[in-house]
């Protein structure tokens, strides 16, 4: 495998830091090709802004238009470049943070923000009676795969299916499907440590054994089933589930989901 | 009202500008005080790091604590300090932003991670058998308002109940809910602009008139009926809602709205 890691915690002696050195240490000890971009080390600008863009940026600034003239042009920025080459290059992706406000860090959403532009991310394919663009399912990152790696402060139940933060698979699925998905990344179940702040060092060995277990069977686990969207499930434009496909009891974010 | 309005587009001729703009406009017009923290045009620092507690960032760093031990001090940056003052002295907030990659920008996170800190936003409030935290309806900011008012690029149906986004409401629920609700802000259903790249100034005067009756209404609109955390529909201390109460048919985030 060729992995990229993609790390967002400020403290080198965080567990999540923790976790990213284990994951290259146990993929490079299997023998796979490891890359990480550890965003506060490289102080990652987080900000979408008309500099992004060099000389596509228009006056006034259309992000999404000016994003992907920049792509086009060769005009983004040499950080974002470079990222845009490391997913290129990877056939897997790990997100590693911790759950702060039931999402990512601002710096991680800062790097989705730029580097996922359009015409890369999205804008990609044709739209006709039959196929709405390259997305969920298809897209520029097709046949590659990723895992979020994610600590969460507050005990599991709390995120369970009646748990008052809402079921973890839930809170994810933005991210899941939303920004992984819908380039064409197909994603693993999740690997989450509940507790974080209470995690002691005597707590750490079962962690790492759980965490390494995950990552030595990256290649032979089963991705969600997230439904590809121009293969008959929904009708378009609407992008509607078409009637009579919904699991027995699902809705909401789990109608995507496959049985 | 004391209506502080937080802003996040990078172009003040954005669509999301004008917006903005238009809601001081309307709001001072009728008679209420108006603050606003324009996110780029304040050069807002998005990512939390050990430069934002002062001498009470300890080595290692830890986020919670440390933000706790900051706020308790009055060491966090004055930057932070004058966000939390905002909004202790607003008795309604406004979220103005474009849902980028189905959430909101990294830059209007990073005043989420950077000012709802422990102490201030969670970690308040006394845990025992049948309290845990002031949170979920009560706490530091219990009693005020918001409304989060977006604009998101693709059309409504794919944001509809079977739409492939995911229902708008559950892509906004760790917002509305894990965000506001949890240090006690009654929150508004939202206001969305869909098809927002495609906005044209023929279009804008009836997306003017639907917002300004959203602000003229907004002490009289009801919030959305999120279950207070500790007055008997959870479980203490796993906080799964109680068996018999959810709505039918409903699952996941909608557990959470009463009938």
């Amino acid at each position: 495998m060729k992995t990229l890691i993609v790390h967002a915690h400020p403290e080198p002696q965080s567990l999540n830091s923790s976790l990213k050195d284990l994951a290259v240490k146990t993929l490079e000890g299997a023998g796979h090709e490891v890359r990480v971009s550890d965003l506060y080390a490289m102080g990652w600008k987080a900000v979408v802004d008309a500099a992004d863009y060099g000389p596509a940026a228009s006056s006034p600034l259309r992000v999404a238009l000016d994003s992907g003239r920049a792509f086009d042009t060769g005009a983004l920025t040499a950080d974002v470049r470079a990222e845009q080459e490391k997913l290129l290059w990877a056939d897997t992706v790990i997100l590693q943070f911790p759950l702060w406000w039931y999402t990512m860090p601002a710096i991680l959403k800062g790097w989705v923000d730029r580097v996922f532009t359009y015409h890369f991310a999205y804008g990609v394919g044709e739209h006709s009676d039959t196929h709405y663009g390259d997305r969920f399912g298809e897209g520029t990152l097709a046949g590659k795969r990723a895992l979020v790696s994610v600590t969460i402060g507050g005990p599991e139940p709390h995120y369970s299916p009646r748990g008052i933060n809402g079921p973890l698979d839930d809170l994810l699925f933005p991210i899941h499907h939303g920004i992984l998905y819908y380039p064409g990344i197909d994603v693993l179940p999740p690997f989450a440590v509940h507790g974080a702040d209470r995690v002691t060092d005597a707590d750490f060995p079962d962690i790492a054994k759980a965490w390494e277990e995950r990552l030595l069977t990256l290649e032979s686990t089963e991705p969600i089933a997230f439904r590809r969207q121009n293969f008959g499930d929904y009708e378009i434009p609407s992008l509607r589930l078409k009637e009579g496909l919904e699991p027995a009891g699902r809705t909401g974010f789990g109608l995507h989901v496959r049985d």
